[in-house]
């Protein structure tokens, strides 16, 4: 078996190897309970030709679950699962190096978020100046490269500062945290706190994403991945049945869902590059297709990641990163070690 | 026993009885499951004197839950669930009159969302002209009443539109449909899009609410009612552990959540105080609390039900309204028919 790269997230975990022969993500939601992780990797072992001394390499955003106290318990957990089936992982941290589990356990806050550095380490081998962009299911990282080197804050807190982090993805956002109001036939109207629906909800409205690319529970538990049922979700974050909303209005909250979140990438995007000077975007992830738009509004060079690795390795883009990452020390170490 | 008046929300069940003697709300996440009504009505059935004979009047809002496919099937599983214990059990309709389990099963969405109107139609015999405002746990209602007459909009859709219904309350609120951002030492910060805090958490944090009010459940399940878990959680909102943010900090957050509600409010009021020429406010719920700071701030006089009526009725006031005006029309049928 390759190099296997392994990113931890809290509603999904993503596997790749470092040739992107395997790329693939598991709906595995330690939110909702930790033991999800050990669940995930049972499987994954039991149905893949890995053994325990597998070379893997490891990234986690998981630890942020509030099932921990702490980012720190989180941390401790996730690495402690994940050394109980591959004894020699290895661990990316905030300094751009692997560790061992043992180290981990010493010093847990250098093993924080590591998952968008593993990207823009591996993407700043290729792009020597780029704003590496990765739009997954729940958050968005923009990361400018700058002559080959990262230039983001290290943390989450300071990244959201610096709006490096965007805490909404495609597919699990919240349509009440996009628009705290609608408009439908040119008048504003307050909208529902509750979960009613998600971004993935709109995305399928609007047939930029499939029912299987849905993968995430829908947030009335069981209750369809089709068009009509995605309308009739959205119909109710106005408080709305969907024959009472009607069609044209409820896909038109779809359409204010996919411009909130293409304005919020364009303005990050705009600040970055300004800023840095840099004309050109990277992107990977499951939501390309808003940073294409949002780089295109700009008249920015876009570079899709799924054209250049395959759409399963944009998908999983960090696990495929930390793969190639440790793939390259270890063959390192292997002819330093020869000479 | 007297009246009951029943107010069945997706999160809470309230019970009234005419007098107030008995006013009770009840934890029963309908959302989560629709079973969850019938299980407390039987506890309820079982620990108080009541009969299937008993006199109860009706209200809703837990059809909108998305347990149910539309509105009109909550309506339909609530009126029979009801009717399962009450066989003479009352349902009070958006013309504000009371009709039989038989009419809510022929014409349906008569019978959606009318608590408010309960209550308006109640305070409008005391109060000829006012703004009756009732914060709950998840939504509030800002129902003007002029010349005795009750001016809302009928349905949620319309009143969101019109700022009469505003989805937001002082316990289930997520922080982040409320901040967007939030502002530490002057600088803003991006934050999650999670459910990491809810509004009861600022409450409980400023010491507004106590932890036997903080009735619904944390959004870490079983995180705790402390301040220090609140503090915790609300940290989590910008991706912090509560040591990395500092207490202060965090409890600058929930300042920030309660300025965001009031200013909301005061928005609305002004908004209705001006169209209406109407200078006072009545207000029931639990959040009455950020109700007088609104009012206080638009010079507007201030009528707090819970002085009226004590806490207990305001918290469950569309139960009390309903049970009385249920109990006052079979008073007057009484009076006709002895005639």
């Amino acid at each position: 078996m390759l190099t296997l790269g392994l990113d931890i997230g809290g509603a999904n975990t993503k596997l790749a190897t470092a040739d992107g022969s395997l790329a693939r993500s598991f709906y595995a939601p330690l939110w909702k309970d930790r033991s999800a992780l050990r669940k995930v990797l049972a499987a994954f072992c039991q149905s893949s030709p890995v053994s325990a001394s597998n070379s893997v390499g490891v990234v986690m955003t998981a630890q942020l679950c509030d099932c921990f106290r702490t980012k720190s318990e989180g941390i401790l957990h996730i690495c402690s699962t994940v050394k109980s089936f591959f004894e020699n992982a290895r661990f990316f941290s905030t300094e751009g190096t692997f560790a061992t589990a043992r180290e981990v356990s010493e010093q847990s806050m250098r093993f924080d978020a590591t998952n968008w550095l593993a990207s823009a380490k591996f993407i700043a081998k290729a792009f020597k100046n780029a704003i590496f962009v990765d739009v997954g299911s729940t958050t968005t990282d923009i990361i400018p490269i700058v002559n080959g080197k990262v230039k983001a804050a290290k943390t989450d807190f300071e990244r959201l500062k610096r709006k490096e982090l965007i805490y909404e993805g495609v597919l699990r956002t919240n349509v009440s945290f996009l628009l705290r109001e609608v408009s439908i036939e040119s008048e504003k109207i307050g909208v529902s706190s509750e979960v009613f629906a998600i971004t993935a909800d709109a995305y399928l409205a609007l047939g930029l994403i499939s029912a299987e690319e849905y993968t995430c529970d829908t947030p009335d538990s069981g209750g369809g991945k089709t068009k009509e049922a995605a309308l009739r979700r959205l119909s109710r974050v106005v408080c709305a049945d969907l024959d009472e909303l009607g069609v044209s209005a409820a896909l038109s909250i779809a359409e204010q869902v996919k411009e909130a979140q293409v304005e919020h990438l364009k303005d990050a995007l705009e600040e970055k590059s300004k800023k840095f000077r840099i004309k050109r975007v990277v992107s990977a992830g499951i939501g390309e297709f808003i940073v294409r738009e949002a780089a295109e509004m700009l008249a920015l060079d876009f570079t899709s990641i799924a054209d250049i690795y395959g759409k399963a390795v944009s998908a999983v883009f960090p696990a495929f990163s930390v793969a190639n990452l440790l793939a390259e020390e270890q063959e390192c170490d292997v002819s330093m070690s020869e000479k």
